[in-house]
């Protein structure tokens, strides 16, 4: 039977299709690349603004002039062309999408690689390069590859201290960094209606970083529950026994606090294992993990505690950013001495607001620790916010099971 | 008879002193720059390590790697000498001094312009460059040459709509930005008493825009009241008919809401014969009026509105966050369209977090619009934080006094 790609889609895995585009979306790095393709096509107009968004969240605020001024240059766009257009400090591109602006069945495309993390919704999303981006501002469409799906079946329950994070690191490890190329993973299982949206987030964001063309849950009455916030229609899908070309199988119950060590997201140890490893900083933000949920995580162990180390938080939306100032934990996190960015993706991409230094060592939540990505020289772990949170109080990679 | 600067410097107007320094101050930038020198001496070790401190808030967090390594390297200083060190987030050296760290009659030294702000608290406090900072580290002590005093007069009392940044604005022009070169100001007169703590800190933050070396006023009620909260105790000065070069007054009831106009801090005009001037950003922070009060009066013009353009809000201390946080201010700015930045200098002194663009407009409620300070080829207005939130809902400037 087919896949939820596969129905989405339209057609069988392997098939080349051209496709309507329901969402497409882009940030001010490659929305900026962008415009200089569109511009060299002559501008020839947008052919269905209303499905075109725009979210500044790599370099927002500006870091100098010259950011300044091709940012200007695309709002100009963007007002002009009647597109959606989100300013600095609306939040990740990933993160306002999913608030409210995609729908299960719809084939969503972000010119950023994570924007997989819209699978979570039931959606076929995943990410292209500027100049696809502008050829979809251009014509509305694209061409794409069906692809193959890969099962990741879920069963069992998380034990305390274990987030989902851990899961979407332990799954990446298992399959490694390109172990999934260019399928779909199909998150399904007896435990799948028990993981809260945010969680199918975080799970589904990680998809690429096992190669994966996206990551995706059929839509369910989580969907319905997290769309209904937004008064997003959400039609059910039905698992019907796709076939897959590969599974895995993961016991929740199995899975540890681990951190991916340096320089490699698949490459995973247990949390108490890198105990005791020195920090400079720690971040916790970022489309993987940077919602209201993982910041009111962070809290609950950050309150009545102050960080040893440099801590930033940067929440993923203005949203987010909000329930955390109404709820309570903005205050927890900057009593405990955290200081709190404008939401967007942070330090995440070593281009502002939290660079490290050579030599530095830094933990963090988000989904990549690449080589020089967050600092020439630097080094850093992936983990939790649990986890994150716990290791600031003590500047040390620290298991937050140990942390009561 | 004295001014208060020769009281507190122990000698006549004119006379060059050695002096030992109460509390020596420095920020990131000018900390790495007093370090360079401080090392070249072979780093002989710090006189006074509980009087030395270092603040990081200028280019906070990093915006680079060089600058991550080279906060790195202060912040190792800073530890093995025992100073006191605030980390990013912590915010202004200025706010962060005022918030305790300083008492009415100690000789203050900042490495930073602005460290006339903490004349608001009764003491002589004035700005040094990098090398002179290095030096006291080493000695504990400077020179300096006893300013002669102008006295500014304040009488009557502000009306509706009008804030201390406006008479701020209006001193700084009356005297002409180098009309008070080198003279400490005397805010003195019937009105001082009632001007509270966080006008007395915008009215001496500015001194240094008219030239002048520091401003100050004479503890009293209000600074005790002030004081109180950080346990610092507060002698009483009292005002011995001093004999001033030059005497400014000041009815406050004739000031109106002004703006400084682009470049210059000491060309100012009524807000109502700018208005209507286009907008591209709007900036409420800085060590002029980033406090905890400077964001409520923005709050209580957003409340409930949105803002037309993007609007960057940096509280002035993790303090000031945190008031904002719980007071409701900071939801209040955050529901109406506002980003808000980490406690620091944010995009003030145009090295991150809102930088502008060749050709763009902006308002801000900092102390300086110098040519391509905030951004190359730029032009920005400086104003009150409610003339700036009410311009910030029409994108274009807009008297406090027309939003009800």
């Amino acid at each position: 039977m087919v896949t939820l790609s596969e129905k989405i889609l339209g057609a069988p895995a392997g098939t080349y299709i051209d496709r309507h585009i329901d969402r497409a979306f882009c940030h001010d790095g490659t929305g900026i690349q962008a415009k200089i393709i569109y511009d060299a096509m002559g501008a020839p107009g947008i052919a269905n603004p209303d499905s075109v968004y725009i979210i500044y969240d790599h370099i927002a605020p500006a870091n100098n002039s010259q950011t300044a001024e091709l940012q200007a240059e695309l709002r100009t766009l963007a007002r002009e062309c009647g597109v959606h257009f989100w300013d600095i400090g609306s939040g990740i591109c990933h993160q306002v999408m999913a608030e409210g602006q995609v729908a299960p069945g719809e084939v969503v495309i972000g010119a950023d690689s994570h924007s997989c993390t819209l699978g979570a919704l039931g959606a076929f999303a995943t990410g292209v390069g500027a100049s696809d981006m502008a050829g979809i501002w251009v014509s509305g469409e694209t061409w794409l590859r069906v692809p193959d799906s890969i099962g990741i079946h879920l069963s069992g329950s998380l034990k305390q201290g274990v987030e989902w994070k851990d899961v979407a690191l332990t799954y990446v490890a298992r399959l490694g960094m390109d172990g999934a190329t260019y399928a779909a993973l199909e998150f399904i299982g007896e435990s799948t209606p028990s993981v809260p949206m945010e969680g199918r987030l975080t799970l589904c964001n990680m998809a690429v970083e096992a190669g994966a063309k996206t990551g995706l849950f059929y839509a369910d009455k989580e969907t319905e529950r997290y769309l209904a916030e937004y008064s997003v229609p959400c039609p059910m899908q039905v698992l019907e026994n796709p076939d897959y070309v590969q599974d895995c199988y993961l016991d929740l119950a199995d899975i540890e606090p681990v951190c991916a060590v340096p320089h490699r997201v698949d490459t995973v140890q247990p949390v108490p294992a890198l105990a005791g490893t020195h920090l400079d900083q720690v971040f916790i933000g970022t489309c993987t993990n940077g919602r209201f949920e993982d910041l009111a995580r962070a809290a609950r162990i950050l309150k009545g505690r102050r960080v040893k180390v440099r801590t930033i938080v940067v929440p993923a939306s203005e949203r987010d950013f909000l329930k955390a100032i109404l709820s309570g934990v903005a205050a927890d996190l900057v009593q405990a001495g955290c200081t709190i960015g404008p939401p967007g993706c942070g330090p995440c991409l070593g281009a502002h607001m939290g660079v490290l230094g050579e030599g530095e060592v830094a933990l963090s939540t988000a989904n990549r620790n690449f080589k020089n990505r967050m600092g020439v020289g630097a080094s850093y772990y992936l983990c939790s916010p649990s986890t994150a949170a716990a290791s600031a109080i003590y500047g040390e990679i620290t298991d937050p099971r140990e942390v009561v």
